[in-house]
């Protein structure tokens, strides 16, 4: 089973999945286009979330981060001078040293988050969208900005009018995203952000083809539930770029490219809509409080990539 | 005033130094044979033992680090699978992230460390010996040692039978230090390790002729008291390496060099052999187990360039 993936939300599905699928059955290919430099080191944000959720150290309350972090060397970043918008816990630093450290011995990012992950027991293939740097830029009134720039130190405030993603011509699809996605029975569009998480993973150059080139069921979730976001800034962002903020609306962006379509019960007046773009549609309670709500989604969504492969 | 020093105990006598001058008054030129790389970042132990110290964040218990210390990445490095032998912690960290970041963007390590004390609030002038990379490798009967291999790592087991100081012909006095020393009115060798703290120091290319070439007071004062070391292995290493373990053996180290020599009361024994060496001494208290007994010895440390200075 192969998952694409964002952050947070992203993150809890391939939790319920790698829950419920047998252990390995399971890859997640994550956005990297929000990945930047901070203090030299290497931090790659949506990439950790999945890791420490599949590993079972998230923070819970937060989605992102390490629970029981401490925060002493940002206290001391702080104490040097520095900005520290950027809230980097301890354990949270651990990682990016060391990815950091063998990214400048010249391992690739894919070979670097296979061996972060795996020592963290995380039972599911993780997979960086591409080995290449790739950066998202917003065009906003306040003129462009980097994605962590507006996303964690202006809080979301700002109006995006465009998003450029910088980079992305040069990247290529993995050996072992391809790989995945040639041996998978079934494609799963995480609810993550529809425009600056999985945009990012179909611009790869290579990666929408070899999407549409596999026959399998491709099922996407909605991240919109009753016209709002569960999380994050993501109908904000669809409003401002010229699309309809609401679960219809994300499915027309899948519009060609995904077959199912999950929903929220809140939703069930758009049911007609996203079927009338070609995709089976299954509405269920596609909000995921707790590991539970995790594991039933994922059932759901499995149930219908069955349905969709059964023809 | 300029004062050579390592790590610990330099640190401390810098402390009494620096609360007695007035501000500003006080260069440090400090050991870096002994910095090292640790997963990818650049550490400079004794630069920073004598940073933490002047700042007044230095650990009081065990000299190095920082107080109030948490080791949150140093746990999650070692679920890593990284031998997390260097005790590393988080805000000392933070410490090592900054200044790599920076010399790697080109800025030399005088002015990175300068940078960096200066935002910890210290009075004084933190000076590295050299801003070109040297390492302390030890020869030992188990073959050769990186330094902080043998200083932390097997805790100076191993029998030491000689030092290479690799890089150091490539290394050059940084005109920040050839100021200070053409400035100062008395040069002060701290009671640091004479093997590995000071002779580095006194090794990089130009520096003992810069030495040599003041006519102004200089001043050791032993790490040795009672045949022992206070701190460290400087005790075990100078009879391997074949010099007598005692105030006057160091004192012999230094010949040519100071005119003046610092023994502990326990050590008196000594003193004629010390004046034998053209050096006056002067015997005191030279244990320093608090802040007051840094005051009172960087005050006799005083007295004595002063009375050699009146001729």
């Amino acid at each position: 089973m192969c998952a694409l993936a964002g952050g947070v939300g992203g993150a809890k599905l391939a939790a319920g999945l790698q829950a419920v699928l047998s252990p390995g059955d399971l890859s997640v290919v994550v956005n990297t286009a929000d990945d930047f430099d901070l203090w030299g080191l290497r931090v790659c944000p949506d990439l950790d979330t999945v890791m420490y959720t599949l590993a079972g150290l998230a923070n819970k309350e937060t989605g992102w981060g390490v629970a029981d972090e401490s925060f002493g060397a940002l206290g001391m970043i702080s104490a040097y001078g520095e900005d520290a918008w950027f809230k980097l816990g301890d354990r949270d630093l651990a990682t990016h040293v060391l990815r950091t450290q063998r990214l400048h011995a010249g391992t690739r990012l894919t070979t670097v988050t296979a061996g972060l992950a795996a020592a963290l027991g995380v039972r599911s293939t993780l997979l960086p969208m591409c080995d290449e740097p790739v950066a998202t830029v917003l065009k906003t009134p306040e003129g462009p900005l980097e994605f962590q720039e507006y996303f964690v130190r202006r809080q979301q405030r700002e109006e995006v009018l465009g998003v450029e993603l910088r980079g992305i011509e040069s990247a290529r699809v993995p050996v072992e995203v391809a790989r995945s996605l040639f041996e998978t029975e079934a494609i799963i569009l995480c609810p993550s952000n529809p425009v600056v998480s999985i945009a990012p993973i179909l611009a790869v150059p290579g990666m929408r083809e070899l999407l549409a080139g596999r026959s399998v069921p491709t099922v996407a979730v909605s991240p919109i539930v009753g016209g709002r976001a569960l999380k994050g800034p993501a109908d904000r962002m669809l409003r401002s770029l010229g699309h309809e903020v609401s679960a219809a609306g994300v499915a027309r962006m899948y519009e060609g490219l995904v077959d199912g379509f999950v929903l929220d019960r809140a939703d069930r007046g758009e049911e007609a809509g996203v079927s009338g773009l070609g995709m089976r549609v299954r509405a269920t309670d596609a909000v995921m409080r707790d590991e539970p709500d995790r594991e039933r989604l994922a059932r759901e969504v499995l149930s219908l990539c069955s349905e969709l492969g059964a023809g």
